[in-house]
């Protein structure tokens, strides 16, 4: 992409109404735009991290077997009575009425939606277990919106809902999710911890939240270093096999927010110097609920005695908005954005450092083609601006690489690499820098 | 994908509700269910096939040169009574008031938001052309929903507009999606035909309608046969020159739906032979309306002489929900869907005609195996069923090829391969069977 052509609204002032850090670079980025309180367009650059971060969590559900499907933003009232949190849910439920007068509300989640779709059709326990999930807006109508997409109104979320004939199998589906949720985080270069939670609103008796951490997170957390320095993605786990020893060996590990904290167990169970209180941000939950959905809503199979029972349910939700956010969070400097590789909105940005000038413009043309033939997502700054105004809004947007092509360097046939995580540069010929980026 | 783990709720009796043919074979083969009037959840298989489309008309748009962004679905009231356009909706606008008393809606068409987003950073004649898109869900809240997904409240369409400096600027731009949208259908396997169209509520004095033919279609069209002759892939087209002799040759010939059809021009313009009057369904619909929300919203730039001037804007739509059901109507005979290849749910469907019996469970999970590693996508009906049932089943939800291994095939070395769209079939080895599938 050529930024002469890309459509990439910088804002050279911090926003006064931003008042945390993410939601500062997201404006100053062009990655998002307010349209409403807590309601954002996202910009190019903006939507391609939100679609890596929702591609990276739909290959893992995949992966796990979950299904994907989508139900609508808008759903019917009755159904929420029936599950009786019609009226559970006051003024954050976003209610509509239409032209017939029917009640309606913008879904602020999906547990009688799906508990209605799979009442439906699931009949014997011949039919579980069952594994389903969409990703798909939501509104919640908070009070007071902000932080940017930490606390919108309007945000996207994959939620996964398990169906089971059992405690056991619910347990399985359970322990499912909980190791995809690590390897999720874990792919998009963050650190996740999974806490024991409160189950609020969703009900239940067994829940974590995953917290990243972050240096400027929202919530103090504790836990034990141990969690921080494991490998998720080294380890290859079967999941299909019986995932409990796994799980065990996160959640016998002591890790607590701010809330559910207790310093003298805290003290007594972790060694000194491997007690870690740091920032943390939530950017995923998941329920085990049992029958609460099922049995208000009658969402029963047969079991093996040809007797109905009633179904044993799971749900899981991972914030993919809020997560753009929280990794900005977790991820930057003064400069601006440091993106991990795995969720950047272009792998490479090429910086023409004169253009006009001959050289610099073949020379940069090339390196573009070269690096777009080797497969990699490059943004080309063709424009005619200081090269002041260049280096510090690329640093600004954060891409894991930069491409700095200038007269001085092609006097001596070469261009410069900046790698943005570290700050560290290198002078290579254009070959070379090419074999380096694309290794 | 395992039949027996897939979520394919399939129906054996036609649902009395659904009165076209799309409809009925949506529900009957578990594409989608209903969740309210004109709104519905797309179940696995039917969300298969809506993300198919949705990345044919994606890729589609970015070769384009248009960029993708994403605007929430819940717009203020405020910038459609800029526009003038809150009263002119009328009922069918989804109109919503949040907690704090803020007038809100749930968008119909974007026009309005796009436009203060441009606005909001484009600055110059410099900053232009901007072509933008995005593929979001809206709401028509119409009186009587009816006829599935091709007419429902909430649904998935592309919008994309256009942003230009004067005249001959958004007529580039409205020839690029001109033809941007013949390889869009023809990509999906649709003879799609451009007709000059009214420009309703969106306003304007150029548009174009897009009618796929479709057996049972909703509306009579007429149109000279040699534009359904056309092969639209087959012609290179450079989308940065100049396409107005294309957009020429398919603007001269005779094409006309119901409403603006002259019998008398007709046969004065088409020689009998090629005169053909057929069943066709809109699934797109190009807009050039000037200056109309430029000037009431004060969306200018500078021109080359300083001054300020109103931006040439441009619309341009596809329905993407409403083309599930389009396909369908133009694709299906009396046994069920016949997808074609580039939007099916999966590419094979394999039976196992004897599930328990050694044999045939080896040779179909190997074939299954095979099949997948040449990258197919796979739906492998591993159920203990009649043969009767699994052959009605895999018609009904209509995989381009279906492979049936059974005892009597094997004793011979044979599975069977049937093309659904032409229902024949071949008695082939395994071996020769795979070749055939992965040309």
């Amino acid at each position: 992409m050529r930024l002469s052509q890309f459509f990439l609204p910088t804002l050279k002032e911090v926003p006064s109404e931003a008042q945390i850090v993410s939601h500062q670079l997201m404006l100053r980025a062009g990655m998002i735009r307010q349209s409403s309180a807590g309601i954002y367009s996202w910009l190019p650059l903006g939507y391609r991290v939100l679609r890596k971060i929702e591609q990276i969590v739909r290959e893992e559900q995949d992966a796990a077997g979950c299904q994907e499907l989508l139900m609508p933003t808008i759903q019917p009232a009755d159904i929420w009575r029936e599950s009786g949190r019609y009226d559970d849910y006051g003024k954050e439920m976003l209610r509509i009425t239409d032209r017939h007068g029917r009640e309606m509300l913008y879904g602020p989640t999906n547990e009688e939606l799906i508990t209605e779709i799979v009442k439906a059709s699931v009949r014997s326990y011949r039919d579980l277990p069952k594994l389903l999930y969409h990703v798909q807006w939501k509104f919640r109508d908070e009070v007071r919106p902000r932080f940017g997409v930490m606390r919108g109104r309007e945000f996207l979320m994959k939620d996964s809902y398990s169906f089971d004939l059992d405690r056991e199998g619910a347990r399985r589906a359970y322990n499912k999710m909980f190791v995809t949720y690590l390897r999720t985080y874990a792919r998009m270069g963050l650190k996740a911890i999974p806490m024991q939670a409160d189950t609020g609103p969703i009900g239940g008796d067994l829940s974590h939240e995953f917290i990243i951490l972050a240096q400027t997170g929202e919530s103090e957390v504790f836990c034990d270093r141990e969690l921080i320095e494991r490998d998720v993605l080294s380890e290859a786990v079967d999941l299909d096999g019986d995932l409990q020893p796994v799980v065990d060996t996160w959640t016998s590990r002591y890790a607590a927010t701010d809330e559910m904290h207790e310093p003298t167990r805290f003290e007594a169970e972790v060694p000194e110097d491997r007690r870690v209180s740091a920032r943390g941000i939530e950017v995923g939950h998941i329920f085990y609920f049992g029958t609460k959905y099922s049995e208000a809503m009658g969402a029963t199979v047969a079991n093996q005695e040809g007797l109905q029972v009633p179904m044993e349910m799971g749900s899981y939700g991972i914030g993919v908005s809020r997560l753009v956010g929280a990794i900005i969070e977790a991820c930057h400097d003064e400069a601006g954005i440091v993106w991990p590789r795995s969720v950047a909105p272009f792998d490479v940005g090429l910086i023409n450092l004169k253009v006009g000038d001959l050289a610099c413009d073949k020379a940069a043309s090339d390196m573009y083609q070269s690096l777009r033939l080797a497969g990699l997502d490059v943004l080309y700054d063709d424009a005619d601006e200081r090269a002041g105004v260049k280096f510090a809004n690329m640093d600004l947007i954060g891409l894991p690489f930069q491409v700095v092509v200038g007269p001085r360097g092609l006097k001596t046939g070469v261009v410069e690499i900046k790698n943005r995580a570290t700050g560290k540069r290198y002078e290579l010929s254009p070959e070379s820098a090419l074999a380096h980026l694309t290794v």
